[in-house]
């Protein structure tokens, strides 16, 4: 029998809470929509999301249902006294998206009602109000939409003292918008928790539900201030990581565990099962008797990203001295190198990629970051790195090249050339740190 | 006493063999370079370097000593009956390099006969034919630089028939070298091994020597044939690893085991103390009985490696088109994402990214590759990835941005646009793989 056969048959539909019976097991939870006549897609008690096959099923029972709009009394008995407020700030992303049946495609939609409906667990840890504030895919961010992000922060610690914040969001951008937020966001004495997920809720292996619930967990416990990620450590459904807002990146394409800690360890691990959280950084950032929160939320648009590659044309780099910009980040070889050699000879870019460098540094700030993301920028090892720091390039000491830009554009937003070019090489938010050395990374 | 005391009290110079003592050890070995006055460094017989304080040392016998130059008929001495012969081709690099003493940095500087002396194992294994065809630092290779190696290759095997090839190259852009080479040489019949070092020769740590001999003890024994890699498996002296020539990548800017295998498994593990060699790649490329080597070797220069980020400008890529270049691979966000999307309301960027690949995939092939490396292109996942693909964009599938950018500059200056457009994304030297998606990674 396919799906909607049995849904038919048993009088259930999406959104039912149900018994499912097969031979040998039993299964309550929420049906959730599928895309499979094969499948029927459960979300759990637990928050996990499972697939039962329909040839399996002999028998559903339907025990009640989820109301799709959940009236404002509703809401209310949901506050309970003595658990801590957490606000989650929606912007988009495959944590609040579902498949266009039209097309066949994910797109965002948060029906934020149906996402508190589908992780009950929430409820039990913190009250929790939650603000619809983008509904976008998360590689269309621009400075403007972190400055607004960065504004309704405030906004909401002013309003409501939350014990934390999260921030619901894609993952394709989260590092660069946690490394804006970072640096936007100075003083700020509660955690700011990025989450997303990389399988969307309807999907038997989303990830959505147990990284919602392990930031819920950590923000009610933590004593940690400041920016930071939350989503799974590994393949499996073990543990979440809190990661630092400055020093992460997405390393894959589809994987839950896509997000790994660059040059830096984690900040701390959540066991989904025990709840237990254990630091993993010893000195993170702490909350404070004392703080005042600072929005500064200027960025310069003017500033690029560039990667470098071999045969690069110089009048690439050019292009940007002639368009007045005025930070460049480069993204060089190794130990931060760039083709400025004198051995492209019989070609007409002999030495010019260094006079091109040299011209832009005269009038913009240029930082030279690594394309290896692992390691630290080393620019006095090699003759090419000395001839670059004589001209004026900045090493990014072992910040990813993503933050690098993010906090270049931030500092150029907010201070002279002068202090930028000083403040570049210092640790602001923990993205610079003094043992990036240690950390390397295995493939399996 | 410090190191020139110590000289001069036992009359031993650089690179004399001599027996070193202390109260309870003894080394025999050949004397390095020092930068430290505190410390000697000896090459040990097993290719190992170790420093020994200079306070430790009770007394030096000198053994003998390395001639600069070795004369004509000793090379030939060399040469055993029954060893294969293996040919060295050297283009520069840390793996050739020593310390500049009057700059204190690092210059490439080949000295083949004193990397041959400095590691005599090598003639144990195979007879050593050198020869240098560069003396470069990979930063500033450039695709006519790819162009000499590979025909250099090809002379190579025609005029000595060697069991294999190995090429002492820079790190720095040693993957994007492998994965010229890999589609240049097509039908190539033995291995070639590109072999760098991220430490020179003249430190303790040099990964050098080791590096070397696995590439040496890999090509006299292997039925492998294809272009890889040889470096350090882990930061410990314990294996070595032969990466695939197009499925590669520098992830660190300073530690040996920097190279990793991206989105494949490695094609086998070398045990530098059994000098073991184990397969594991399966389907790894094997020589054929009959095949005959085709150079193709040219490259079009137009083609370009842009790397997409949030708040990108879409006059950055409209340059592209107005110089109207050929080939262009982005590395967009996640599955293969570019900021396309309507949020860009209240600036002059709304929607101009789109109508910008649009144009330009109208005159040139454009190819999607992920910053995230890796995972595999997906682009029917989200509606904005649809998008992209009904503009004409090619999805890279599970290739690194480094690798498409290089395949699509090689197919582009052999095949016409639209044969180009085809074999972007089929797999031709083992650049895409169908499980890509089962290797992840993790950080320690």
């Amino acid at each position: 029998m396919n799906l909607s056969e049995l849904k038919n048959r048993f009088s259930v539909k999406e959104l039912d809470e149900i018994k499912v019976f097969t031979d040998n097991e039993e299964y309550t939870g929420i049906i959730l929509p599928s895309t499979n006549e094969k499948t029927l897609t459960l979300k759990l008690k637990s928050g996990y999301n499972i697939g039962v096959g329909t040839e399996r099923i002999t028998k559903i029972e339907k025990t009640g249902e989820i109301k799709k709009e959940i009236p404002a009394e509703e809401k209310k008995i949901m506050q309970i006294d003595g658990l801590p407020l957490i606000s989650i700030l929606n912007t988009g992303g495959t944590i609040a998206s579902r498949v266009d049946y039209r097309t066949g495609a994910v797109s965002p939609a948060l029906e934020q009602e149906k996402l508190i409906s589908n992780i009950p667990e929430l409820m039990e840890i913190a009250n929790i109000k939650t603000k619809i504030i983008e509904e976008m895919f998360s590689e269309n961010m621009r400075f403007f939409n972190y400055k607004k992000i960065a504004e309704e922060i405030e906004k909401e610690i002013k309003e409501n003292n939350p014990k934390g914040i999260i921030i619901g969001h894609g993952t394709d951008t989260m590092h660069y918008t946690s490394a804006a937020l970072s640096f936007m966001l100075e003083g700020i004495n509660i955690p700011v928790i990025l989450v997303g997920s990389q399988r969307s809720s309807d999907r038997g292996s989303s990830d959505a539900a147990m990284n919602l619930i392990c930031a819920t967990e950590f923000i009610s416990r933590t004593d940690f201030a400041g920016i930071g990620l939350c989503m799974h450590e590994s393949s499996s459904d073990d543990n979440c990581v809190i990661l630092s807002g400055t020093k992460s990146r997405k390393m894959h394409s589809s994987r839950r565990d896509a997000f790994k800690s660059i040059n830096d360890v984690p900040i701390a691990r959540i066991n989904f099962e025990s709840k237990k959280i254990t630091y993993l950084k010893t000195d993170y950032q702490r909350k404070k008797e004392e703080t005042e929160l600072a929005l500064k939320e200027k960025m310069e648009e003017k500033t690029v990203l560039i990667k470098l590659y071999p045969n690069f044309h110089s009048k690439q780099l050019e292009f940007y001295e002639k368009e007045n910009y005025k930070g460049i980040v480069l993204e060089g070889t190794g130990l931060g190198h760039a083709s400025i050699g004198t051995k492209a000879q019989g070609t007409e870019e002999n030495g010019k990629l260094f006079e091109a460098i040299k011209k832009l540094s005269e009038k913009a700030v240029v930082v030279m970051a690594s394309q290896a993301f692992f390691g630290r920028i080393n620019m006095n090892v090699y003759s090419t790195g000395k001839d670059l720091l004589n001209a004026g390039v900045i090493p990014a000491e072992d910040m990813t090249p993503e933050t690098a830009f993010i906090k270049l554009a931030w500092l150029l937003g907010n201070y002279s050339k002068e202090e930028t070019k000083k403040l570049i090489t210092k640790n602001l938010r923990g993205e610079i740190t003094e043992r990036s050395d240690i950390r390397g990374f295995k493939v399996d």
